[in-house]
């Protein structure tokens, strides 16, 4: 392991929980080198909602590639896009009836926030954005700005400014109407509440410890940035791709976002590829006012067009992922109830474990490390257990799945 | 052509100048769905050094794929990774002495650019930083507010600050000594000047209107650095990877800058990949304080790996690279020549025509691509037709396009 | 009038209500040129606390100046300095126990706001600043970024940053436990709240509409403060100098900020004098680090030192205001009741009518002008008539002010 | 002393260089308690114009307090104000043409630099403003951001930025074009220089060193402002008032900036007073946009007619500063070209002794406090010992001061 620890830097986080060297991947198992198998509960942090080197989608992507199909293409007019912008309007925008534009805004779900940022903030003339308790949106500056978590943000080395934290939702456990406070400063001219452009919100907070948003919250989010002029970004960059069961995550609330952002898993295998969808009337851009070398990878362009096809003609996969969903749910509430300061959180397939704290939350995701199963922590001190399988994991695997975690759990809070 | 510009927002570019549909790619040539062969002389904007789908990376990337190698895996260790680092640092960094440790900051080149600044931030203290006009480094919001163009700035809509321009190299056509100005505001505590803790540099201006810079500038720059104890960020995102015949652009300079960035053509094959290189005892990075989901994409390492063995593990692709840039270069400069109004600019194989007027400039690319040749404007007016073809460009497409470019040239400026 | 409507900017306000030229002032009392006489209920926005041209303080001035006593000594040492320096420690500071170095910032109570933030920012590293809503600290830029009101903050024409509006006290009538979002946000790493260097707070907000915060709040934040490591900045500027009763506005609260700004009155006379007093251990400025060319104005110290010696030896004064300050409030109680919509504010001689809208405000305040009554309005929309007597309004004075009020209210709310 | 070391912040500076407590005051002499006299050459750092005390002026001043007339009115219409305004009109604006408006900022410098930056911003809705190498302008953090020295800088505790320096006139000793680099960076849309509401200039910087500018180079600053939309703020807060020879420093240069910012001296009599005057059209206020409580002090617009009626009524004042300036330039030259590394500076009553070393001119002015006068230093470094004696000195007074300085130069360098 000894080239990792020489050459590569001291930022690596996920190399230091799993030391092992992998090499092949399927469905839902990792191999490490040395054979042995790891059921993957973490699914790239969400970018392998359909598996590991899905089989209907490397199909297509080794036929695009043996054929020399375009590989880069910046933002050229190429055969995959088209496919691409065809399957997306056809399976999924039309039949939600969302009318929006598609900027490919570079290869990853940041430069899917930065061009949300930067248009919110060229159509509106302003520069403030409203973000979230525990929020998470990237680590480029832009995007780190509206990210909460103090590690990260002290990263910048600059005071990241123009963002203002609101409450999420059930921040305060019900101990404050939700918006209260918010819209009191919205309509207070004294405020000092600097007049905002856009909020910026997900459905279900991931790295901030699987906060699910209630659906009637979403929807008082949304009503309050039409009543206020805002614009609402939805950051649909880890719950979007049918993580909690519709293929957006807001769809059950019943929202139109201004925008959305989309990355991670519309890509389908696992190769870089990032959306920011807008609003018709929210495409002022001049020409290559927001470009990038990595929009157009056209492998990634195949892959999610097949992906779009495989998974989203019909609503079964949005089914099953409910029902798994429910069925994890109520495993982890099992769990949670069997012991006390454990409770369970999420919504579809994202969900935790929360222990309270992260030294004990870290050690049972490194039990069931041990046990042949990747979880990774998450939330401001990693006190969350966070599961993100793959939406494709079956029935069995989740069983062998969730005996891993609860006897983890078992062996980390019996000792 | 509909589904374009019906659903893909304004903010397109490349499309507007080459209204036609790529499906394949080999070598130097983009082929259109009709059929139609276009010689591309921009590869990527430098992502496709080894232009399109290069036979060797090709098969290395393919055996990976159908052997499920792992596809995505953020920064864990994998066969793939290690793979890439050894060779790395054994064809790359141990031959040229340079003890550089590895960041993979995520897919793209603004995401080596954002690690280098949060990281020069972070160890120094402080928070300003020079650019150099004409510079650009990307479209994120740190890298963006190192970037001259006052159009891509325009979009950021807040304020960016933190950046003070200096002249870059030649910038006054010798009217004033290298680094006057610089060092002056430096020396003089009553200058107003921010303390920097960086210079952010490329050693030719692709973007910015192939603007290299003379070798001893860049030493100069570098011995300005360390008198004063600024770090020296050499972003070699367009111009590494061999483009000005050496491996890293700077190397003929005889400096070793502190932190280096690449990106484009480090994955050999078009796939987004990018590295932040630093000095060894600037890693201070806490575990995850930089991350991105797309820091380890497998089949970019297997094609970066293949690249570099192919390429790197003699000299005759440098050798070459000098020879056909010599060649293109006095090519370049026979056309200026014949022309009043015209310049030859560049170094190696990234050159350009300066014709004063991107109006002008414009008029050449279009007149070439009707010719079948892909050539793209640069510079702060787009007054600099671009060439930046692949290095495996053949003496026959070299003449095929020059002459091209020639034809092309006269069409406009007889016209 | 016609040379201020020629050549004034048309940025003046206060002469816009009250389209008279004043001439002399005595004591409560203005005389416009016509001789007219006009009860001030307004007293330079709270910086006449004994009144105008007070007699002890004047003659006291008179002789400084015909003696020829250094009137401009910058920060130089000066009998009058050290006389008031003396007064002060003896008559305000020791029998407080207060434990204050002196900073002269500057002669206005923003250059005691802009000292005190630039001072927080130097000890601790931070430079976040915590305000409150509706809070008002001034107009120079570092004070203005800390001010609620929207109009001023627009004046700026750059994004006002580094501070983050918490409610101030009753902002949500109850509805929320005090500081449970502050203290949620502090202790939650995640929750995208910079660290603050300071707290900002008016115990009573002039500005902001006559709010006057419990002292169980005060108290909770000081608590909070010291409980977090956050220094705590109190801008007496308008409450101070025995405005609410006590020579400080937080000694009935028990509580000793870090930092205290003074202004308006502390010079006695309305001559422009303005003090940072800060806990000892924080005086860690280098000579000249902050300074300014009205640091030190003699006839400001004199008249400053007189009123300490004249008001301040014992507690006659501070009784007065109470007892004054109980009836007052009395008095409008009993207005407002009268009145549906109109509620009673304030404490001490801080003292506003809330009318629910800015018109109505105002159109109590021009009736009262029409009698011979100087009241302004304040609150973010201007819906809180204001009453900043002097001090020293003698009983007859207060009758006859509350009687022209009652007229007033009752002809804008009869009409 | 004690009670200064005792309770004084650590931040006052003047009184350790002169560590004695001064009582009275007249003319071009301070008392210190003991009865020594000093002859002042520092002149409240040009805010004492026309001297301690001077008679004519105190006997107005004496006048106006004991008669009653209002002391503090902030923008209230007052006689004396009116008094002020038309004398302004009268003696100073309309014999030079000038049509400007005035804006009552606020007591000091500072506040006037405020209120024409806010003003600058508001009008052409950019945000950014170029200042010059060793410019100085205040202390609040508006002004602070566009001045040059870093220690003050350093005391914000927050980034300064929004302004980028340029040089200032003669800043490489002829080696480079003026406005070579500004006007290059700004034509070029690829400059990374933040398009400029304002540029921000003093006629003679007396904080950054005696650096008298050019009057070519002041017009030629004038007309590229005019050229390319840029607004032109003359700090003229410490070389106004006559420092120069004509009442506005930037008279002889024939120019009109767009801004004028006065302070210090325009009281007459050294209390706090400050003026923005601003081109008519620029004039966008909103009533109470900026505002200030110290706005109106009326004893200062009775000292500042006063100084107005007896100076400026004829050229005589303007002359004798003219005759003074040269012959105190010519004693200064002479003793600079008796030690080698020492060179005089300045223009009018503003000059300098540079020493290459602040250690040198510290000790200078340390010598010449021994021996009775009052002298500072400034630059960035402290190297230049600043004469600014009040434009009433007699010429047997100047005998005296020069010969004090002769000797102190000689004391010190002999040494």
């Amino acid at each position: 392991m000894s080239i990792f620890e020489t050459l590569e830097s001291e930022v690596r986080s996920y190399s230091r929980g799993w030391p092992v060297v992998f090499d092949r991947a399927q469905g839902s198992w990792l191999y490490a080198e040395d054979g042995k198998a790891y059921l993957d509960f973490f699914a790239g942090a969400g970018a392998l909602n359909y598996g590991h080197n899905n089989p209907a989608l490397k199909q297509a992507l080794l036929d695009y590639i043996s054929r020399d199909g375009v590989t880069h293409a910046l933002d050229m007019f190429t055969v995959a896009k088209r496919d691409f912008l065809e399957t997306l309007d056809e399976v999924i925008l039309k039949p939600r009836s969302l009318d929006y534009k598609v900027i490919f805004p570079g290869p990853g779900g940041a430069n899917a926030v930065e061009a949300a940022l930067k248009l919110a903030r060229k159509v509106t003339g302003k520069e403030s954005v409203i973000n979230f308790t525990n929020a998470f949106h990237g680590m480029t500056l832009g995007a780190l700005s509206v990210t909460g978590n103090s590690m990260k943000r002290g990263g910048a080395g600059i005071p990241l400014v123009h963002a203002t934290p609101m409450p999420y939702d059930q921040y305060f456990d019900g101990a404050m109407p939700d918006f209260l406070y918010f819209e009191r400063l919205l309509e207070d001219s004294g405020s000092g509440l600097n007049d905002p452009a856009a909020v910026i919100v997900e459905s279900v907070q991931g790295e901030g410890g699987i906060n699910a948003a209630r659906l009637e919250w979403l929807r008082g989010l949304s009503e309050l940035c039409q009543r206020h002029g805002i614009l609402l970004i939805l950051d649909d960059v880890q719950m979007g791709c049918g993580r909690t069961g519709p293929f957006f995550s807001f769809e059950d609330a019943g929202i139109k976002p201004d925008i959305v952002c989309l990355s991670k898993s519309i890509g389908g295998y696992g190769l870089p590829m990032a959306l920011t969808l807008i609003r018709p009337d929210l495409d002022v851009w001049e020409p290559g006012e927001h470009n990038g070398t990595f929009r157009g990878i056209s492998p990634a362009f195949v892959t999610a067009t097949e992906a779009l096809r495989t998974y989203w003609r019909d609503d079964e996969l949005e089914k099953s992922v409910r029902a798994k969903g429910e069925r994890v749910g109520a495993a982890l509430t099992e769990i949670a109830e069997s012991h006390s300061g454990v409770t369970a959180k999420g919504r579809g397939l994202a969900r935790g474990l929360e222990f309270g704290s992260g030294e004990l939350a870290g050690r049972v995701c490194a039990a069931a490390f041990e046990r042949g199963l990747l979880m990774e922590t998450s939330g401001p001190d990693g006190e969350v257990a966070k599961l993100l399988p793959p939406l494709t994991t079956s029935d069995n695997e989740f069983d062998q799945g969730l005996q891993i975690i609860r006897e983890s759990v078992e062996a980390v809070l019996a000792g």
